[in-house]
């Protein structure tokens, strides 16, 4: 999708400062938790453990979804909302929460 | 939990040889889809476009999920059954069948 | 929550016209199918056919869930995002996206 | 799918007696909820008041559909399992462990 058909506010800066931070944060965690999985298919762990695992990092992802979403609500879509072009930014909202409700 | 009271299999290996390379094959792809994702927050992408790439990450750890779910119910779950000890087995692969549904 | 602490719109009718009789007509389905669920436990059907019965109600569900916080996200939070209330309709609205979550 | 081409137990009976009482106890429930979704709808309500609702016959479900997959396991399966007509009986199960994955 084209850059200028998108709902994308103006500001090149799409995740505020300290919300990214707390985001790389999060993201990194995550993916030491992925290369813990991978130790654990290695050492030959039980299914179960490594299940409850996976589990744990799918929580986190979501967490991390949900908090994005709220922030982007927040901030891209409120805008454009103001600037009298919301309904496209809430479609292109649902069109990706729709991807979380499968 | 100790190991003995769990429904683990008298085998030491429990995620078959075959199962074993394909599962680390497809962790190790979303271990580089996270690490994709934080790339993408240090360079200020579109919260959309991540959170696109969240939905995608999600997805693929379900699938290894509930293909882990299925090779343990043959595997381990089978075996307990057969060996006279199923019920608690039943029972552990819905703990965590549970944490899934959340 | 008493009514002046929410973010309902000022006008009485928070469903729009069309889209009422289309949900009404979705729930009135849904209630059917549950019915028919309802008659499958009686009937001593079996527990595979329930429950793939189980998954279409839950589909259905949230086919209709989808569909209202799209014409709630375009309705009143657009409208309180125009009048300059917007934040608390979006936490309004994140706090029951989030109980979709789990 | 024919019934021979099924795991079904030889036995008529799939739901347990006391078991199927409980089920059918909260389907009539379930039932009554979603017909005060349609009062709902026609009295206007608000739509977060409604989603609200909605995420509670949800989760209802969830719950229902939990407990007849751990039935069916323990029962159905486990017979199936030790008929040594398992790996079918696993399979069905898990298609429709999929449907609610989604």
């Amino acid at each position: 999708m084209p850059a200028t058909k998108r709902a994308e506010a103006a500001a090149p800066r799409h995740v505020h400062r300290a919300g990214k931070d707390g985001l790389a944060r999060r993201l990194n965690r995550i993916e030491g938790q992925v290369r813990g999985l991978n130790k654990m298919v290695e050492e030959d762990r039980y299914c179960v453990d490594i299940l409850t695992q996976i589990a744990a990092v799918r929580s986190a992802l979501d967490a991390v979804a949900l908090q994005l979403l709220r922030d982007h609500t927040h901030g891209c879509v409120q805008d454009a909302i103001r600037s009298g072009r919301g309904d496209p930014a809430i479609d292109e909202l649902f069109t990706v929460v729709e991807k979380f409700a499968r």
